[in-house]
């Protein structure tokens, strides 16, 4: 089937959020969800590091190994994107369904690419090793004031990797992200993700319906 | 310091153990070892996939996914030999030591490559990404008939992943790695691995003496 092909087809649609942590990804990712299948759609729900159970361990080797080497890091995390990739987004997109995953390999770009010193080239290398050219049908890229993300953060008191990361980090990633959606425009978006989680939502739903709208009617 | 200088040198030497299991790796790296450090020098041992604590949690992950995508196993692989390579490998080498590894990147392209079917290619690249042009002094491709490796690993009754492997596996891996010694021949030999144990450890020892007697003198 054609990448392009109009709605009802057999191939789901994948849609990727990116964006600094505490800019509100998984609650976006969840209400998402939840508008594709409150319109009759199918959609699965899946994450990075992880989604599948040797993603979940994996996941926990990179969480309990602090000052890993960054090319090692970058290794575990696309060994953990392939099996997340293989089971978990390219089934259910094969049978009809729309996957909606946290995180995606743009993650990699900012996170050991810009941040760690991994060149964009072995990074994207990688990612061809593992999915060849395939691509997210839509790339939701949240973006907020480093200060708000920080802020957010410190308030979930999250145990994450990333927890005590300064303003100026969170801003490092912020230009980060800005920068995907710039050089992935054909299939990212960059979306304000300051104000209530219902105006974020209006927001991404507005971008879903224009760029892939026609794939909004479900299969009979 | 050049590659081939005389003895005495900055630089240790890197020895690697290959063949399939059963063949005696373990034992003759440890013989090798203690050779080694008989006559004054410094040696370190170290094994892939391991070596160090990162290296033994990816094995441990190894271990515990069974029917893993081939192309995620060999990624988590190559992540464990980056650490392993600049943790365990590089420093010592670079401090004068010799370092002897059980197993190295050859059994990738025996086990990810001739047996499960990632390419030559995709390997060599991720070899270059984890280590660059670097590669071992002296690699032993011990060689013995699948018959024998096939017995004496269902006697040791280990829980390795390729336990239970019929004749048919060991010969396939037999000839994998004959093809690496071959391919390989300006940094591999390959050793009859039949025999007593003085008696392998003793033909190692000549072709080490050959290929690497100039640098077995120690550093004053």
């Amino acid at each position: 089937m054609e990448h392009g092909a109009p709605s009802g087809g057999e191939r789901g649609r994948f849609v990727t959020f990116e964006g600094g942590d505490g800019v509100g990804k998984s609650t976006q990712v969840r209400l998402l969800a939840k508008k594709l299948t409150d319109l009759g759609l199918k959609v699965k729900i899946t994450r990075e590091p992880g989604g599948d159970e040797v993603g979940e361990k994996i996941r926990a080797v990179l969480k309990s190994s602090p000052g890993l080497d960054p090319l090692c890091e970058v290794l575990l995390l696309f060994a953990a994107r392939r099996e997340n990739f293989i089971r978990r987004v390219l089934p259910p997109l094969e049978e009809g369904r729309w996957v909606v995953c946290d995180r995606f390999y743009d993650s990699s770009l900012v996170y050991q690419g810009i941040l760690k010193g991994i060149s964009g080239e072995d990074i994207m290398l990688l990612k061809r090793l593992v999915m060849g050219d395939f691509e997210p049908d839509l790339t939701i890229v949240l973006d907020m004031a480093a200060e708000t993300s920080a802020k957010r953060l410190s308030e979930r008191n999250s145990s994450d990797e990333y927890d005590g990361m300064n303003i100026e980090r969170h801003q490092q990633i912020r230009k980060g992200f800005q920068k995907i959606a710039e050089i992935f425009s054909f299939r990212a978006a960059l979306v304000k993700a300051d104000g209530s989680e219902a105006a974020v939502a209006s927001r991404i739903w507005k971008i879903l319906e224009k760029r892939l709208g026609s794939f909004l009617i479900s299969s009979p």
